[in-house]
């Protein structure tokens, strides 16, 4: 047993930890015997956050294409370059196995340096069986390390990749018959994802690709309305999803159905920012009662960030969140979104991740903008980020 | 002789540094014999970052009352309850200068962490004459530390405080023909500023104050069109005003007035971002030949943010704009808007000011959002940050 010494509006209290699982909470007067204790009072002491949506398993950097766009050049212009998604496909695809981890590690620990230990892992830069499935071991191999917990998602209809340009329904094909079966077969994936949306993938692509990830015993979530709403929300609703994730244009009856199903919603402020979109008001979910959470969307192209508590300011800035919410957004919520359990509450019997701040208030999180790093980390009983930094907010 | 060693186009290029200055800039072959080299290949080398409009001399936290902000309550009760800047000037009066201190250090170090070397500090949470030169000889100490370059700016103007409430007309007075002259015979700043908004000091007001400043030996400066345009980019601009800032509201005729003065136009995306607002649009600036610069505006109310690189990267996606036109908006320009010679540029004679980054492109420190931390900072050819991580951008 080791025992966190906290202090909950001015009482003692303690968290006790073992075997890597919160065993007691409560008093501190009345906690077991330890065989070490830590004092943390005055300290801001949170479950380990969670980051529900990243694309984390890629090589190369679109700084450059970044420079152009926001100078005015048309995306469509970029892409017919060969530049845009089809850029990350190409360096991903020609990267090692050994290359892409190392990547993904750099970025799992930036992550936790504000306090995040369970990340949400997408593929979708490898566009073909071998890639595919390729990425999705760095995944699963990067939950190994023991920096963050790590979930999988399986996004091969994330684009259509350019050896297939001009036959959609082929690659649609190879993404059910030939890329699930492989990535099920390998338990590499934990959910099935697809980004349905203009530009992208159609509402009937999109429901033949999930019910079949659903088929085969995966998690739902799907990329929805963030350019046009195609009736995702609905899709995703009916589905069962875990998330749904963007949700700029999502209409009323998508917010109910979600509402009905418990899909949470997950709003991604590194992308409306770097897409210079108009963000999603939060009233409106709250209102309709579609529970909020908030990812970094970490990728080279639309979402260049590490930093959820960024994204968490972002969010009560653009969208409208309160700073309450926004907390639950990084934490219980984005649990729930990334359908992982144990994870993102402070609760006996939860694994004991904890993010700890020296902070002068819960709402510092969100005040801050972009200048809150965690002074500890713990996963799993363990301290892995240690910082005797003092807070500015 | 110190020498840096770079590269620039794939030519080794080398700076040398002499007495704290710049003393050669051009091939690395032709460099002369140095004491000391420093390896700097495959890094970014900027000159160090300029920032140009913050609030960092104050006590206290007003994140709570942001969470209620962002709530939806009125910033008009919040300032009823004697929230708001009056808040600040409670906690900031009843700080010791030596406190004042500390936090100034604290938020300084902070800043540094992501490459800046020169800091704009206005005073303007004490808003009276012991408490106005009291932040403002704090802000000379802390120049006088070694961690940042500090000019100083004397905002008395920047609310009415709680005593002179219901007479304006003596407050500006009080700034006038007390706080301004107190200011000045202690040499406490460089510069005078005003905040010339709606709810805050008439144009009128402004111009008594900046007029006196001016008279005084003081740079100008203004705070102006944040909420309203009252005319203060051309009172701005009619004073030969290094900067006016904010700007969200100027007119087409405040802008060619400021680009016929050559006064810098300094955005504060923090701000803007934390007040809801539109940010403005930098192709009217460019358009109008007005100079761009950036800065954090770090304050406890409206931008608590030490991060001027997230700052550049929202200045970049909000306002429009480019990358190369934000580099030179925290360094260059930076340097012109805070009235500061002889840094902002690598430029032999300039001080060996350096900011230097592992990132892939130059791109990349605005394409990165709120994740780019300086590798090493020099200041006056002393190495005071150097950290060994690997930039994921």
């Amino acid at each position: 047993m080791v025992r966190c010494d906290t202090d909950v509006d001015e009482r003692d209290e303690a968290i006790g930890i073992r075997d890597g699982r919160i065993a007691y909470l409560g008093a501190a007067m009345n906690a077991p015997d330890a065989s070490a204790t830590l004092d943390l009072a005055g300290r801001l002491v949170l479950p380990g956050l969670v980051d529900p949506h990243t694309h984390l398993v890629f090589a190369g950097s679109r700084a450059d294409e970044f420079a152009r766009r926001m100078r005015g050049v048309d995306y469509h212009t970029i892409a017919a370059e060969g530049g845009g998604i089809a850029s990350t496909v190409r360096a991903t695809r020609n990267a090692s196995d050994a290359e892409l981890l190392d990547l993904a590690q750099t970025r799992a620990e930036a992550l936790r340096e504000h306090g995040v230990t369970s990340v949400e892992v997408k593929s979708g830069y490898g566009l073909d069986t071998e890639n595919e499935t390729r990425l999705l071991r760095v995944a699963r191999e990067l939950g190994q390390l023991g920096i963050v917990r790590v979930t999988t998602s399986f996004l091969g209809a994330h684009a259509v990749p350019p050896e297939h340009k001009g036959d959609r329904a082929g690659y649609v094909r190879s993404v059910i018959d030939e890329q699930l079966p492989a990535v099920v077969a390998e338990n590499l994936a934990d959910a099935i994802d697809v980004y349905c949306d203009e530009g992208a993938f159609s509402l009937d692509e999109a429901r033949a690709i999930l019910e079949a990830g659903r088929a085969a015993g995966l998690r739902v979530r799907a990329h929805v309305g963030q350019f046009a709403d195609l009736g995702g929300a609905e899709l995703a609703a009916e589905l069962g999803a875990c998330s749904a994730d963007h949700l700029e244009q999502v209409s009323d009856a998508g917010l109910h159905a979600m509402a009905a199903a418990g899909t949470v919603a997950v709003f991604l402020p590194g992308a409306w920012r770097t897409l210079r979109q108009a963000a999603p008001r939060a009233e409106r979910f709250r209102d309709a009662g579609v529970t909020m959470a908030i990812g970094t969307d970490l990728n080279p192209g639309t979402s260049p960030t590490s930093n959820l508590l960024l994204c968490a300011a972002l969010a009560v800035r653009d969208a409208g969140m309160s700073a309450d919410e926004a907390l639950l957004g990084i934490t219980r919520h984005a649990a729930r979104a990334a359908g992982i359990d144990d994870v993102g509450s402070i609760r006996v019997g939860a694994h004991a991740d904890l993010a700890i701040y020296a902070v002068q208030s819960a709402s510092s999180l969100t005040y801050a903008l972009g200048g809150v790093r965690a002074n500890a980390v713990m996963l799993g009983g363990r301290m892995v980020v240690e910082r005797a930094s003092r807070s500015l907010w």
